[in-house]
């Protein structure tokens, strides 16, 4: 998957593709400026850079690092730009880095190392064909023009981020059963991930607009300027979905304990319910038992039961109604302690 | 919807509308300033703008976004500020975009874009007919009149916000189960927003203040102070406004928690009332039980019944006097673990 | 209750009061400097000052306006200088607003408006009294003095607050259940406004210590520091609080959580014991009450009762011991899942 | 308790004490400086300072009044330095003050106010015989001496703090219902105001390492970098117990929570298992006591107990089985809702 | 296991070890530089370096003293650097500090105090071995090489860190009962202190890259900026488990409550169904009672049974269907308040 591309920007502001470095430097030297398009280089691919553009051996290396966080350095003969991509990937937030280097008449563009697939290629021959007049203004108007397809294909990734939180808020909302506490703890650690580049990817900008390095130009200015508003917006974007995530939690914590008081509520009433019914019943049943002994039958004698009989109906029931009446009364005084 | 208006602003400070951009050129070259108030235009109408004022096409874009943050951006021959204005529809914030450019001798105005409501039209002729001397202070001025109504139509959203906040607030402490948790949600990411969008032209405005704009001169320092100390102090309330929801969940929480208390309490007490009632009565029901066998009958003899009957009842009323006792006991004791 | 009172405090520090605006400005000409005294007063009352003594129309605007924050604004004949004072009132915050402007040869005190309740009058006429040297030193050690006594005011307020938060903690420590979470909710606010308000007061006098106005002389730089460290003071008396409020919920919440817990665990061993009892009974209620049917007397013969009643209540022993022990058995195992 | 003592430290590196603040002056005019030492003075003891020493009235108050927070003020004649000091007393912890004047030839050191422990008198006395070269160096290294005896005497307060909340976390951890919140609560209110007072002394000695002081030399710049390193130390420590008591509330929060999670399922097993024996029971029982009334023996014949009676058992075996069958389906279906 | 070794490396970059540090001073003065690597030296080892090198007491005291927090102090004759190195140690996080001094013509290594196993040895030597000229380049690449080593052993102990907080996660949301807080705690308090530390690490760097040491040449600040980078993408990674922690403890309370609602909601289904039976079986157990009385059988005539018993069987399936109906109606109105 490695390429490397050379590319002659002629001083009219056409894009021409040289066979080798050697040749894009011969070119360079009758004016006009380079362009250098790596793509998931190896470290042999970037070596000769070394001496033949004076880029740091320190830069070589942060372009096959992993992870590393966005910066600007400034070298004698270049001035090394990192800053990340970002792409969703099956629901994860997948962050790629972009290297570059830019120079008095040369920028170097690295890119789609590590699994990352940002190509500027075709944006540039697309601009190069529509408005040569563009390119004509530098290289570092064509820094512009990468960091500028970077921020832009960064608004996908932020949105679709937007669009899972809003389907996670959906969901507690309707369920909090239905909710995913690992999906909310990814995003999480994504938004952070984000933040933080964002972060430093603005702060880079900032140094480029204010002129840190010597290679970009008073005119170029105003279009970093731009990229720069655009990191802001993102990230203030990204400040509000850590918000919404906290909101989240806060609110799901809350639906299920909202739930559970209700539970408890339901539940409170069937034992209520239970230990009437009981309480009520249970000194009857007693009675009914002690009444259906022979004795009873024996003391009230055989003769007598129309007497008997009816009364002891008429204490079960005058009983049923005082334990009915005492139970009232100590369930209506609020519990103590 | 949309529209343009060219007005001239004479020497004297009278205001005039003239036809088209060439005539009002024309005019300002004989004195006074100018003033474009363009309300949801196209981009073909403010293209026009970069040949003749001078404005950068990039500040086109931006008037075009949608969603930008409040910045102060400085050109050749004009001073492009982005602020925010607030409105409450709905029940929802919803945020619009103003854009303004200073130059030496003009402003323009850019409002209404993506659904915004904001006109200046009516507030400057008004002032222009109620004090010219006003107008002639020159463009800044008029900068800070339009600066003034925005945060002046401002106020009521905050305001709006804040009842919003004091009715939830009530609503939680009348019953925790009347609580919408969606709407506290929806109102923290406004706050959140208008927090950041506040903050952003806190900072345009200080950046006015002080003097980075060479289109603003020292007289009118002044007046864009005022604008700043509004901004400040609505910053404060936004601020508190998210303390209060914090307050709010939390308050909800410990609600929910407390009645769960309660609940969990009044059940205790049920269920320890079911208990006594229980354990008093299921072995004297089982002994009447057995009782009523015809063994019992049998074995104590059908003519001892008048000793077999109170000794059997004396004996179960002993049984329940010391369950109950036992159970009083157990009871008291604090269940370890 | 409106009121303006003129003074003029004489080269020798003597405090003399004129009737009118004009008689002031007179009395100044001949030395010493002038101190005007407003409490509540009108727009009317304040414009003079435009004129007169060089106030800007805005100043006058921010004495009038209501919950402004503390700020300095310089001017050219006056620096302008809104700070805040604090009141308890019915156990809530009541701010006020305290307006000074310091010029050359005049100090402006206005206060008062809205409801407030600080008056500057008393204070120095005592210190006139006491000591005419101190005012001798100009219109900003009279600032000093007025500022001082404003701070002096707050320290009540501060320490009214610090009480309410002890008070409210005693509360839920005694039981939560006399816990207002409203009155916390209140008192969070509050401090949340303090907060802010002594923050900016605090940037007013590390301002005028900075020396920006020029009105203001290196030797009572030393008595604006002091006013500065007390407001840092009370500043960090206001976070502490806030923490301490913090603490509170959670030790709210901590203290329902705790007692539910232990609600909980009682009422599990009341159902452990009915579950116990019904286990145990139930199924010997049911073997009575077989054995209480005739077929029962039929099967074993009415002579047979000696042989098999002992034998039927040995066998129900028997049941009862069995599932006692098979319950303990379950009971003692851990519930999975 | 009040004590004042004078000591001349001559050009020599001697340690001298005088009677009095006039002997002082005159032995300091032959050169070397004078240290001033004040025990819990009153202000009549510090206001001779004023004309002797040039101190500011000011500086006076601070000494005497109570809780003020660590600054340093630079005046004509002289360096206030007001630092902390900590103690744990009876748990709790209590803060004193230290105020420091530091002159050209002399130093002041004021403590013990407001009952405060901290003597600098052993200490220097101490380094006076052991290497009265050091103490030649001038009075501002004199006040490293003290500053860093009060910096050393915090130590042990802070190792006291940690070590309350390593046994609060025991504790904790070993039943949550040991767990004391009142005791928590103070201790972050304590570890709050530590916070305070060391992130200001810090700023103290970092301003002082800046050389905000005329009176303090280049060489010993040095000393006062290392106080200033173990106040950051401290604070560090402070903010990792801060932390830690977070965690801890957070800890005890889910332990109680924890446990009333496993006693609801515990709980849930005992009413399952009761109402299983309720439900398989109590039909059966109602069948017992229907067969027997006189009637079923009367409607089975008496002579056909052979045949009904077994029939009669299996009938409500198998009403048993089923029940139990039925209910078991019923439990394993989920609750919906 | 206190070791102490010097280096001479000649001009060439040749490194040649030396008995004893008089010999390595002598041979420096010939050129190259020296190096003096400490291993767990006492206060004797490092004395001489006072005298020899101008190194600072206090400096002395930094190598010996625990727990100090990375700085970097200039004096006279050397740059003193302290970083912290980290190792993860039975689970726990252990920190050491490697002190360094750089002087013109020496670098002074001090590492192992305090249990400490960092050794630069054989990195350096291999790096002699290796690549000559690099050494060549002088006293601060060696400091370089260095610090590089410090942080190269620092990404296992964070990625170690990180694999435990991934594991934590995996438990809580296997079962929130195998959760351990305590081991969570410890985490949270391991990160503060590593985020705190990698913090003044990160500070160090950035004040050796800002060129405030003059020991620095211009050539090597990009290798310092590359260790500065390396700190930065530590504190980010570190930052993030903090946040993951966080969402960890958060995850468990919620885990922990959704458990306790479903459990409560299981326990709500089993008491309904309890309360259904006892209902609807208790009036009728006790009209069973009733009926097995003798008079029962008495009043309805031994021979009117075939009507009397279905009617009273009829009449309890009634009463049966009736409290049935009404329970079921009961549970379906929701319980109020």
């Amino acid at each position: 998957m490695s390429e490397k591309r050379f590319f002659h920007v002629g001083p009219d502001g056409s894009l021409r593709q040289v066979p080798s470095l050697d040749e894009l430097l011969r070119a360079v030297e009758g004016g006009g400026y380079a362009w250098l398009e790596f793509f998931d280089p190896s470290r042999e691919d970037l070596n000769p850079l070394v001496g033949a553009l004076g880029v740091h051996p320190l830069s070589i290396e942060d372009c096959l690092d992993e992870n590393s966080v966005p910066k600007i350095d400034d070298f004698p003969t270049n001035t090394f730009v990192l800053v990340n991509g970002y792409r969703i990937l099956d629901g994860a937030l997948k962050q790629e880095e972009i290297d570059l280097f830019l120079g008095k008449n040369f920028l170097i563009t690295v890119s789609g190392c590590h699994g990352g697939t940002l190509r500027f290629g075709e944006r540039v021959e697309k601009l190069a064909a529509k408005d040569p007049a563009a390119l004509r203004q530098g290289p570092d108007y064509l820094l512009h023009v990468t960091l500028d397809y970077v921020v832009d294909s960064d608004v996908e990734a932020i949105e679709s981020l937007q669009d899972v939180i809003e389907t996670a808020e959906e969901d507690v909302l309707a369920s909090p059963y239905n909710f995913d506490p690992k999906a909310v703890m990814r995003l999480r650690r994504d938004l952070l991930i984000l933040r933080k580049s964002l972060f430093h990817s603005r702060e880079v900008l900032a140094k480029i607009c204010r002129k840190d390095s010597p290679f970009v130009s008073d005119h170029s200015i105003y279009h970093f300027r731009d990229v720069h508003d655009h990191l802001t917006k993102y990230f203030e974007i990204v400040e509000i979905c850590r918000e919404m995530i906290t909101s989240l939690m806060e609110m799901y914590l809350s639906q299920v304990n909202n739930r559970m008081a209700k539970s408890a509520n339901r539940m409170n009433a069937s034992v209520r319910r239970l230990t009437m019914i009981t309480t009520v019943f249970m000194p009857l049943t007693l009675l009914a038992g002690i009444g259906g002994m022979s004795e009873w039958s024996m003391m009230t004698g055989p003769s007598n039961w129309k007497v008997a009989y009816p009364a002891f109906l008429i204490g079960m029931a005058a009983i049923g109604a005082i334990s009915y009446r005492l139970l009232r009364r100590a369930e209506s005084r609020k519990p103590g302690k």
